[in-house]
């Protein structure tokens, strides 16, 4: 934040098994989810970003130390296999994000390990796969990750996800969504853990071509901009022991930055 | 809440491991932490609850299915032997708190498995053991777990606990502390979590007679009473698949209670 | 809360102008909106509630210090006569709920002087009055002003009322609506301020019988309960200058219970 | 904030009442305290802002709507002449706010009309003038309003200012203050109005050189920052009537931006 002009290091994983499975995935998303997802960043932050892309099936899900110690903000996509994401992988990932690295969890990304380990809650929710029509609400609309989207977004085609969505109160309700089956949802939401940012944004699926719309492009982008940590370095939070009047040793006081 | 005339159903836990080790905490605490945890919600909320007490040597460390599910409020203190606890023990304290059982965190219970997997952060703190006074202020008067205690509550020594807390922002911030050494301390804390409702409250150490204070015991109490669940059972939230038009089937849509 | 068994005393505020300009709203209301609020409350909570009305015409609008005073909760209902409520009973209003009163405000009153107040934003919106259905969705099923309720709540015909709704954000969102047309709306927030809590329910019109919605009644009466304060005198925060030292004075430090 | 690079155009608001009645505030603050705000913003973000002062015995207190309309960021300071304020000055600096004009409420400005009127409270607090030591805690780390800053931040005499502050829940607590007298206090608050951020910082006081000490600047300036709109222009929340499939018109459904 403090450094505007740092270019953004960012990782976008998916678990890339429904395009290898089903033949109208792959003509949907001829890249691969991950693919739709790096492009609509690319080209909404064209000279902030160098966007790399990292899958399930790669060693260590292509998540190894040095590839989180090397990226600013991870983006999340996985629906059939979340329960092949090894343990140890979502902890690594959980510490980076404490410790500052941003996270934007797309769609069914809301039932990861790693999402629900950060919030702590089941994140269930209802769910139908009819090609509702879904309207994004913006309920904030000078909130950064807002900026540029009409409200609503009008996404003809999409699956109903709706409440109630076990989660945390979010920090901020950036969007709220309409299904028209009737159906409403928190498709919008921002939490802070740790020293890290995380947002939640529900459009989005592989049954349907939601990564090529312009709008939901435009947030994804927003979203990976707002949730950049102040530091390029990892600062997990810690135990202290703090002898009395520690503070008062000036070189104990030091800022942070 | 709405059957208030329900007797309260509460299972004081400790891990009882200081007590068996050191004499001076076995003095202080002659019926063990729980014995005077239990003792202050007792007389407290006499006719109102009935209290068990569970510890880790028991086996499943007293938290069989059987046992929580017949628990309203489940009362938490460990220190020295959080990663004895086991991690199926701990998913099904989890499931329950989801479902609605009422969950109150103490002290350096903070760092115990349940409660960072309820928050999703590292729970760290600053800390230090030098018979530090503690003043816990109320900043919510008329919030019930504040009820009939002054503000500040003076104790004259305890174990100061220092901000950075890394929790996710508690959903009401009831009491703050400070300490002799300047230090402050986000000393009571709620959280909603999916159906059940979290009461953090710092105050009370094996090595400070602190489960002794008449006022630390009440806001204990009263803690006890506000994380009563609405229902006396468990309703985990799920995933839901619903049909175009569901809702509109009257039977489909009846009411929660 | 403290004492359950206590009666609540309720004050329906209602500014009685449509009721008297126009014929289909004397029929929808013959005893008036605020006679239909009243006898909701009433059926809902037999036996807990003394509910007396009041309305603008009323000298000092009904609303005198000693009916306040004599008042646990108060609703407010108003819509075309929003200038005509004097500025003096308004700062009366909201120093009674600030010193603890409850507040129910209901749907138009969104634009109330006294809810703005207590606001501090334009609390403006989007609205349409085209016959849409509103579904009322819960977010929180276990929370007490959503007890005995479906999810959703279907209204057969109400005015549209849509995002983005000008309020800081609620303490807690308890219900999200849809309409027909599309649109999403915060339909239940719950805020505190000073010692009381307020609570804002939006369904409900002058134009439909939607004060006749057994669930819509159902919603009143729990947030009616939900608002009452903890003690039955006013507790007006208080600028209290304060020597060193005297909270160790053990008579300045009493509880305030 | 999509546009860094823009120029912040601050007002820095006094009243300007103890520094001509009083010698020793006159010594201390030979500028006025308005002078020594704006040379700590201007020190702090040299090159980033063009900062401006006004004060109360100015026409319209120097808050006519061409200032307003010309200004960034506002920040206030007033003690013993709130009352001397013009209504309708408040009411034009709350719709600026509300239109997304920052607004940054340094100590005794608690007890403006402005930030009353904003907040709906009454804004009342504990308070001392002793010559405690202050300690401002961090509790959020990585925030911009906490960069460069160290935690705590050591004030050696100030006034006390103690819990329970009268306000809304802020939407962030940045810091937490503690006194020598044993008090605490919530010091950084951050609040979102209407289209408007709010940042409350209560280190300051006529009576004490705090306006000088590098951190308190620091965080000034780090608050000024914090509250830009991100947009040069008001954009204040109104009603709207929105007939059925309004958003379906490409036209009327225009991004924001």
């Amino acid at each position: 934040m403090s450094d505007t002009a740092r270019t953004i290091r960012v990782t976008v994983w998916n678990e890339n098994v429904h395009e290898q499975r089903e033949e109208a995935v792959r003509a949907r998303y001829p890249e691969g989810i991950h693919g739709a997802v790096a492009a609509g960043i690319e080209e909404n932050l064209k000279g902030q970003v160098e966007v790399r892309t990292a899958t399930l099936e790669q060693p260590e899900h292509g998540l190894t130390e040095e590839v989180l110690a090397d990226t600013d903000v991870l983006t999340w996509w996985g629906h059939a296999a979340h329960d092949k994401v090894a343990d140890e992988v979502v902890e690594r990932v959980q510490r980076h994000v404490l410790g500052g690295m941003g996270l934007v969890v797309l769609h069914s990304g809301h039932f990861s390990k790693i999402f629900r380990t950060l919030m702590g809650t089941t994140c269930s929710l209802r769910w139908r796969s009819e090609h509702d029509r879904e309207l994004v609400w913006t309920l904030k609309p000078h909130h950064p990750v807002a900026e540029g989207v009409p409200s609503p977004i009008v996404i003809p085609e999409q699956e109903m996800y709706g409440e109630v969505f076990d989660i945390p109160d979010p920090d901020e309700l950036v969007f709220v969504s309409s299904f028209s089956g009737g159906e409403v949802f928190r498709s919008g939401c921002s939490f802070h853990r740790g020293n890290g940012r995380i947002f939640y944004f529900s459009p989005g699926d592989q049954a349907y071509p939601v990564y090529h719309h312009p709008d939901v492009r435009r947030v994804i982008a927003n979203a990976v901009r707002w949730v950049v940590p102040a530091e390029s370095t990892r600062d997990l939070p810690r135990l202290q022991n703090c002898p009395t009047g520690w503070f008062e040793n000036a070189d104990a006081s030091k800022a942070r930055a």
